[in-house]
């Protein structure tokens, strides 16, 4: 039986634990939603106070060169490369996730025109974040040129959907409810043996779990800052193309930053080469800025101490849930085995909804997903190990005293 | 002749004076760019602290419900619209402009396709700006359907340009170089006439210059906060649809933010009723936030105060530079008349952009764009009479002494 004893050891020993200064928590709270949206730096405070009032309220339109707001969305990009497996020159942070989708989806449909026009078929899983597939939709409606979306119910059923149809394969490398995460390298070949491009969505991975882009073979992947690098409520995503890929087509969304002379005012558009041709509109900067609070952390560890830590974190929730939690109709749905788990563990319950509300009416922030999902991530910049004992306890209180069935459910749902 | 007095005497006079209280400006400086970008609004630096220290690190992931983060793009575009002759419910104030002209006009296409699917031109000015067009261009090459960019040189050229070809006519209501404004009532019916439909991108209108969507029949809107609003470098742009067009129609950016069930996570794309399905992706929050500000300015005062007061500072401007700078090679590129002229002025000059250098050297910031334009903006809500002064005779010392010529030219360029 582990004790809270072991888990307060556990903090002792952890060498991550001095990390957990450089964010600024609530007190009271047991913060098990970073995979939704990350803890705040201590630093943003102060970068937000020069952003607003030096650069923009004294440096005004003159903040765009001596601020350094023009290139932003590139100088960011190459804090983040290290982290996701990219190198320099190769990742744009900007736009949302959604968007930064239909730029690298478009770009690839582009390029199997042009070797394999015959393949109109885009892969992907029907427990993929809905979004992802929304946008599919809407770029194949938009196209009109026979484009469908093929989607599997499990990872197993990839390699047989996986065909001499197939343009795309669309995945999310860890799954926003399951926490299932596919090995990356693997699924790539599959994916490039059939003909395939791939996309990967890495939204619950860049800053969870070491991702290797170059090495993995990757076409195309996209991203959000807001979650494990806590860049801030919305804070921008990214885009990453491999550099092969990357120049070969432009994408629609053409906007004036992504132009090769941006002020030059030409009517004509010419793109950028290289990731900037994935750059549109001009961006919110204030948001923006505070992604490098996020990325400055990551630069006092490295993704391989992380994972330690992360795949710790939640071995032992899943031990303690069971250990305190036994005869409730808890059923785990994230892989026990390593290699297939990300950073977050989830358990259904048949009223999950109720008990993540009693559960945050006690500081215990988790948060639900249809259908019956409740979610817990573990950020191991932030994370103890005594919380994780905290938190399992309460939830063995409020499922033996069934305090859920009384619960306020003063809000539905949470924004991911 | 004018004089300094007279200019100190309109400023005793002006009832919109103490408005510039609301603003931060630097000193030493005459802004004269809040047409590029707004000064900031006292009240960003306490609302940031309150979104970065209390939103994000005290209520975290429960802020999307208890601070009203999931429906601040709707909030805000109601308390935009009325300075656009928008309804309630109608705006969102969310992405980019590029990003929403890219999704107006997919729903206009789509629109035309089914009403007079032999309509494939889509007229615009030369002289729009790049963007806009850089966006067409981006969606007709996507598309693949035989779309084609018909460009004018010039407005009186817009009347025998839309024939029974066109599909859309997308203007920009106040020229970013010339300040030249159109007739929206007027060209909006031509357009109507013609059987196409209008897009306005009033980037340089909204809190500018009066505008009325309702009264003129208007299509399809975008535009920008980050200029005439104040709400922050890159703050979002607003997008508009007439509401008989609204729910005709899917724009192709359909994002989760714009389903009409958004967290029942289901697979297939069902679109918002109203103006809610232009929405996408998660916004960035912090930089969302301080448009409110902006926006909060404006219901001090109305927009027919603004423009008799944006008159005047033009006018006076326009008198100032005839009088100071005779003899030098300055070309008046705005219109004289009121009905022609929105809130800026420019004027060529073969050395612009290095005198435009130099003011900005003497704390006098307009700004440059190609080819020979040197802009200068004019905010009712905090330019003084008496800066105008100030701005023309440094102006005239600059060009009379060429302290041009010797100017050190840190920067090229500055964002629009």
């Amino acid at each position: 039986m582990i004790d809270k004893n072991h888990c307060l050891r556990l903090d002792e020993q952890d060498p991550l634990a001095p990390l957990r200064q450089q964010f600024s928590l609530p007190e009271g709270v047991i913060y098990l939603d970073g995979n939704s949206l990350g803890a705040r730096p201590v630093a943003a405070a102060e970068r937000a106070r020069q952003v607003i009032e030096q650069e923009w309220g004294e440096g005004l339109i003159r903040s765009w060169n001596t601020a350094g707001w023009r290139d932003l969305s590139q100088r960011l990009g190459d804090r983040l490369a290290p982290l996701i497996g990219a190198g320099a020159g190769e990742v744009v942070i900007t736009d949302t996730t959604s968007i930064n989708l239909f730029k690298v989806l478009s770009a690839a449909l582009q390029v199997q025109a042009g070797r394999a026009p015959q393949r109109r078929v885009i892969v992907s899983e029907s427990s993929n974040f809905p979004t992802d597939l929304y946008i599919v939709e809407g770029l194949t409606q938009l196209l009109q040129q026979g484009y469908s979306l093929r989607l599997v119910d499990s990872p197993e059923q990839l390699p047989a959907a996986i065909d001499q149809d197939t343009a795309v394969v669309l995945l999310t490398h860890v799954n926003y409810k399951t926490g299932y995460m596919h090995d990356m390298q693997a699924t790539t070949r599959l994916i490039h043996e059939a003909g395939a491009l791939s996309i990967w969505d890495l939204a619950h991975s860049a800053g969870a779990v070491p991702v290797d882009l170059g090495r993995s073979g990757a076409d195309y992947a996209i991203g959000c800052t807001y979650k494990y690098l806590n860049g801030g409520p919305g804070s921008q995503a990214f885009a990453w193309v491999a550099p092969a890929l990357c120049d070969l087509v432009t994408q629609p969304l053409s906007g004036w930053f992504g132009h090769a002379r941006q002020f030059d005012m030409a009517t004509r558009y010419e793109p950028s080469s290289g990731i900037a041709r994935y750059l549109c509109g001009t961006q919110p900067i204030t948001s923006l800025a505070m992604v490098e609070c996020g990325l400055e952390v990551f630069e006092r560890t490295d993704m391989q101490s992380l994972r330690r830590k992360s795949l710790a974190l939640t071995d032992l929730f899943i031990e303690l849930v069971e250990q305190r939690c036994v005869g409730h109709e808890l059923k785990l749905v994230t892989p026990r085995e390593h290699a297939k788990r990300g950073s977050h563990v989830s358990f259904e319950h048949p009223e999950g909804y109720a008990v993540i509300q009693a559960l945050i009416a006690r500081g215990v922030i988790g948060d639900y997903r249809e259908p019956r999902i409740m979610r817990f991530g573990f950020t191991p910049l932030y994370t103890r190990f005594s919380e994780v004992w905290d938190a399992v306890q309460i939830l063995g209180e409020v499922l033996d005293q069934k305090t859920w069935a009384q619960a306020q459910f003063q809000v539905r749902h949470s924004v991911t």
